[in-house]
């Protein structure tokens, strides 16, 4: 290996260098719109890297939520009416997606001032990104709090999958390459995808 | 939107469709190799597609592992050494790193039986996968339980990293992609990337 850090290079780091070497080798990410909405009507999408299988029956996905602020617009209204969708970002809202990471106040729709467009949920107080090509609304299951550094993990249960033109095997599998939803490392490097293969099942 | 699915469609799925639907759906996910050695000295690896990030000050990284039962090595050995290495997997290990996910019996090590080589670290009893590009060691800090569905989420603080030759930005950044790292849907699609931009901190 040409790079060997150590423990103390690490602690060395300054704090912003750290953050975005650590994020780095933590490898590719989902990149998804998380969008709600408050119980006063204000709509919210936010841009969340860590979706995660919890269970296929009942269909439950979980997301980390980054330590308490009263500024946490997402983890609020999930909070508050139970409801999320979770929306795969393609190549055509990226700069839209990525910039609503910016930090408006808790008046403004993020739909409104980065460019994206609202679409009602008959399953969700939460809408849907319209420009997404495969989302999904969500019930609050569970917040399960990480004690070490003050995340909760954020767990919902799938109620309706919006799907866009793309293949579906017949074995469930969905080819989301051929929907443009991209993948990230950190929180601001995308990238799109070739397939290599899909491999059979392993046996011994 | 072509395709809508409903809570009932997904209920009527059988379970194997089912599975393969919902981790289609979840997004690119990183694909590791988890090593861990046994006290008895038996070492074992298995693919992870659950890595995320916890912290960076200090360096945590989770992962969930299954619902626990008499097989689950890596889980058995993490509770029993308290050490684990994370290993990128490239496109030239990539049939050996899927072989891993076969069910072998707690004697065999997966390192023999796939064809991979153990590579020893001096931070850990774990050995690390000598062909991974990108691998780091953790020592076990907390395993959260998750009442929902009895999984656990373990989280690690890293103790080395090796990187093979790669770019590394000024601020931090690590271009992974130049290692070869791969992305994957579910457990068994694998994908190349194509890095398309890295923004700027969105600002208001």
């Amino acid at each position: 290996m040409s790079i060997v850090i150590s423990k103390a290079d690490i602690e060395n780091m300054n704090s912003r260098f750290r953050a975005t070497f650590i994020n780095s080798i933590e490898g590719f990410k989902s990149f998804n719109l998380v969008a709600t909405r408050s119980k006063a009507g204000i709509s919210n999408v936010a841009p969340f890297n860590s979706i995660m299988h919890i269970g296929s029956n009942p269909p439950l996905i979980g997301m980390l939520i980054r330590p308490e602020t009263d500024e946490h617009q997402t983890l609020n209204n999930i909070r508050e009416t139970k409801g999320f969708t979770i929306n795969h970002v393609n190549e055509n809202i990226l700069q839209k997606a990525h910039q609503t990471s910016a930090k408006y106040d808790s008046n403004t729709s993020e739909f409104e001032a980065c460019g994206l467009t609202e679409q009602i949920s008959d399953h969700s107080i939460a809408p849907y990104v319209k420009e997404s090509n495969l989302k999904y609304t969500l019930t609050l299951k569970e917040i399960v709090p990480i004690a070490l550094n003050g995340m909760n993990l954020v767990i919902g249960e799938i109620q309706e999958v919006l799907i866009g033109e793309c293949n579906i095997e017949d074995d469930g599998y969905v080819h989301i390459d051929e929907l443009g939803t991209l993948t990230c490392v950190g929180v601001d490097s995308y990238f799109k995808v070739n397939n290599i293969t899909r491999l059979p099942y392993a046996k011994k």
